[in-house]
């Protein structure tokens, strides 16, 4: 896979050792959590230092809203799940990522957040490839 | 105060009981969460039926994402808090609402997230009131 990284931007330690790399959007990196318990995936604005939605320009602000919805209606539509949960916390994390969960009835934790629940439970290899690649396939035929 | 209804919205009785109208924005009922343990506001957009934000028009989408950001940017510069909580999750309550929450280190769950934590703790009337007025005042004077 083609690394994807733009000049002065580097993602944080720990995005990049729990998630990999999908797509790049626009603005966003989307990279897929390496979390089987729910389909999850995760855009991270290629800002340097952006911690905050608000603090970023309005463009970057419109076009993080655009992508982030389009992410979240290709993964309900891959999934059929009950239910998008989306959110920025970045409380342990500061480097500005917005999670994009796909959830539905009985999956671990309903209907409570996915957030601080339990310890992440890692794809196999080719599951994790799999997945990705069907993420990928959906938000190009849209695009 | 001024009942804030639109023609064909009804909110939520779970969101009716939880939280306070506190200004009417162009899409979004801005309403103030009553549990003192976080400063926490919920924009409810005045869209019946409306559960996933990628299902409201392109117009909606982009004011939701406007309106939420602008309220963000409040709320931190009231509080001072360390990181804004933004989210849609809406797993028990379906009618659509995004949280926007002040977190501080050491805060109740910190860093965890604030839903599903615990049980609410309601304000007395008057610092309801105040913290209410205080977000008016700061988002009428943006505007």
């Amino acid at each position: 896979m083609i690394p994807m990284k733009r000049a002065g931007f580097s993602l944080d330690p720990r995005l990049e050792m729990d998630s990999h790399p999908v797509l790049c959007l626009g603005l966003c990196e989307l990279r897929l959590m390496d979390d089987r318990r729910w389909p999850w995936l995760i855009l991270v604005p290629q800002r340097q230092g952006a911690q905050e939605i608000h603090d970023l320009t309005p463009l970057d602000q419109a076009m993080l809203a655009f992508e982030t919805n389009m992410v979240a209606q290709a993964l309900k539509e891959i999934t059929a799940c009950a239910k998008i949960n989306t959110g920025a916390l970045g409380n342990s994390v500061r480097q500005m990522h917005i999670h994009v969960v796909a959830r539905s009835e009985g999956d671990p934790n309903w209907p409570g957040p996915v957030w601080g629940f339990g310890s992440r439970d890692p794809y196999q290899p080719e599951a994790l490839y799999e997945f990705a690649q069907k993420v990928k396939e959906r938000i190009c035929s849209h695009g």
